[in-house]
């Protein structure tokens, strides 16, 4: 049975030359980092822990005024992905609950609805508004870059995963970008047409100042 | 008012030379394709329901004997997806359904399990294993091109949804690379180190020849 | 001399292997796209033209309510920089210009101030603001998918240059995404926290419905 | 002569702007990594010699079971192609020597044979057999992530040099992953459905576990 | 007015996930160094002013032979840009000033004509020639890796500013490349084609050896 | 046995969402081409002989009067490579042989020698040259974009096998490039430093007007 023994001196030339190392990079965070990617822990050091998360398994607390909870696994928080192209979150709604405008700057998203009934839509450069109500078991794109909402429109808690073109997709909500800094209103104002008094009544209550 | 009045003239001459078309590329499976992606519908014909998939709605038929059903939204099933890097799939497991050793050649992906329990695992070019039992809500991810399964060790239906960092990741189904085509069992035997004997049962049961 | 003489086999063997259409690929606007560019144009068609554009000649029409033009040279005007990984614009702005609010989902931006004082800024992820008042020969980078402004800070007509990481960086107005459409009033406000008030205002002054 | 001088001060301004940094990135293998590189040596400690790499002159040993030897050149061993997106390797394969079923997760392979004769495949995703006998002077290529084998199915010694497409692309021998490690036998029976003798069998040949 | 008050748990969840290191990347210079990008300087010690660069606000000093400055806003000297793709620079050409053939091996330029009339142009792979008399306010392209140049062919002080679609885009002037190191002159000859003489005469000029 | 029959329903749920078309794209060379890679072949026509390419089995005609030949395997002759990120030559050179100073704008390449003796080298954007003598089995790596050269050394016909990290690289020979078009010679001049009377003869030699 020759061609089933073990082949020591293939393993030693071949196998030797390759090593997790070019399988993946569980980040360090500790470690210098680049513009794409966290360095990458030790591969003698990493274990199955590194790539499974378990932060996602409760629902988010909704207790709050906009009644969502987005739970995020980037690479900071699961750095299993860390250089893999792909992360994902959480979003639990409670009834009228709202995830406000936002963007990602990095990456795609994925939103696949898994409890109750969730109105989700983007808008386009050329200035269309793509939305639509989806249901459990719905799957909806939001490319890259563009303004995207969701919202509870039932009357039921509903829960969604999200899935990311990117390990660290980064976020800017809008209203936290426009009113919640030292941007002096009227620089607001003048970049936005919104009236004074509403970028004002704004920044008093997302803690804006200027 | 002058700041809030409708900048016509700027629209004409910056929005104009945006469109769409730099942000998304519903595939149009009728026209030619390149290595990483079909080519765009008109963007005048596109409507929110490009960007919506309900093929995951329902639970995959497991009526099978691996007792597992993988129903996926990757650009030939879902276009709106193509281009924007990403893509899902819905996973069905009935108790003790297996999902057998695959690979994705062209991306990782991350598993998010939503009922039942399922152990999942990875193995590495360093021959390491990487697997655990994963609970409702955990997520584990599998770095890209590397074999990896899913079995439901629980008693009851298990069912997860699958990220990939592709519109188009592929899968490579083990047992059918080797056993259901006519790759000659010769050349199966002396690349697999498996007995002859065993090359021909898989190939009689999964209806390879050779 | 014979190191000097026309090697003309090596020419038909190597030269002949090679093509400009590994060098360039000029959009041709008619033919299929794909979702990072358009199809060639046949290289036995291009001219030099393909790779000039005298369209930022001339300073835009800034007779308008925000008193500010921008004029591009991405793929779609310019069809030489298609597959190249950039592009440029020109922006104008007479005294009180303003460029509102907005972000290019596909790449980065500089801007270089030609004339007069602008100031610029951007909004990141983490909810800060970065702006500064530049004068001419100052450059200012905006990375990519990020909110950022330009205003026209000083007593004279102000120009600048723009330079982008994408051929077709794609441009969204945050106004015009947001009034200037028939997303329902009721799903602006509740994404965005304005007024009622407010944001019938501007829609009605955009041209919005809904 | 005066365009023939040397233009000192054209030389500080510009090309100082530039460095051996932008053109390479030579490996320093112990300085922190990132997922698809390592960080570079310094430059001014870089030599001819790093781009240079003599560990491919000597046929392998192919006194194995084997009868292969397969000798990388893979940034681990070459630091000079670090960033660069290629590697090679040597393949030598005595008469009856087998590369057995395996795949490279990051990047594509192309063979040319340069003695003797091989036989060579890979099976596609949609489970399909590529192979054919190849002789001296030929090349095939083997798509990423895609399981692929070599055979030397002549009279006498073959040699090959294999090219890749990323400096570091990983390698999956089918058999040590499955049967060299302590993955259970009753996961690897499930997810491969072979029959637990040949699992044991080749577990017990291999070094495999559990 | 439930929906505009301060959401303060909705930022604890989803917006501390995210941060500017998703957004930008500061070059650390003194940082380990990957072969696309610097390390990051941490976020915290970001301010506004590494994202503005004020060195092209002044004429280079073209009292040098060649009659050209080129200052450049790499990421060496600008950090801001590093890991975003993009980059500038400012010619400066008196009258009769010339920049040599060279070429960018990591990315393609965009020359924007600010000031008088340039000569540009560019040699493709199929040895055609693309050049063209630019004016003030003309943009032309070249694409990566292929040679150009730029001559002041009017009777003033002309100026422009140049993108790349990298933080890093190299330079590799000609001459200098030939003829300004101890490449050996039998080795320029023999590869260039030149006389002994001219090769011997730029040596000299240029501060070769050999 | 029902872990080991045949699971079709299995197969057409998953299998059958996966395809070829994400495994590869050989080139239709007839259909059209984007900037990174020809259009692919339906795959129900794609054979073996798409992935196999003969054309480098025989040694060049060096019989011309450089005494090099140099047969490539780009996408344009060996459609299997489309898409795929690389592509292989092979470089022949009687005694004396020299291919002449080049860049490939769009890869790097690895050269391996497989007989005789090859000195080769390469110049960096920091003017630094890295050149050596290689004997059979030696590889060199030449980063993209720069100028690099191979010569004959020994006293014997030499062979090597090129790698480059595309399927398409692109080939600019210096000499070509500069004398064998209709560039201008007072640009040639002006742009090279070199004599009038030693443009004048390489265009005469190499066919060049103007």
């Amino acid at each position: 049975m020759p061609n089933i023994i073990l082949p020591i001196l293939f393993i030693s030339s071949f196998l030797l030359s390759s090593s997790d190392a070019s399988d993946f990079c569980v980040a360090d965070l500790q470690a210098p980092q680049g513009p794409a990617a966290y360095s990458c822990k030790k591969s003698e050091l990493v274990t199955v822990n590194d790539f499974v998360f378990s932060g996602l398994r409760e629902e988010g607390n909704t207790s709050n005024l906009i009644k969502a909870a987005v739970t995020s696994a980037f690479s900071a928080q699961f750095p299993g992905v860390n250089g893999l192209g792909i992360s994902v979150a959480r979003l639990d709604l409670a009834v009228s609950g709202v995830v406000p405008m936002h963007t990602h700057p990095g990456g795609s998203e994925i939103i696949v609805v898994v409890r109750g009934t969730i109105t989700a839509g983007f808008l386009s450069s050329a200035n269309k508004v793509y939305y639509k109500a989806l249901r459990s078991g719905d799957v909806m794109v939001f490319p890259q870059g563009l303004l995207h909402f969701q919202i509870n429109a039932g009357k039921t808690t509903a829960s969604a995963y999200l899935s990311f073109g990117s390990p660290s997709p980064g976020v800017q909500v809008l209203d936290f970008a426009l009113f919640a800094n030292d941007l002096p209103s009227n620089i607001v104002q003048a970049t936005t047409f919104l009236d004074g008094v509403q970028v004002k009544k704004l920044k008093g209550v997302l803690g804006g100042t200027g």
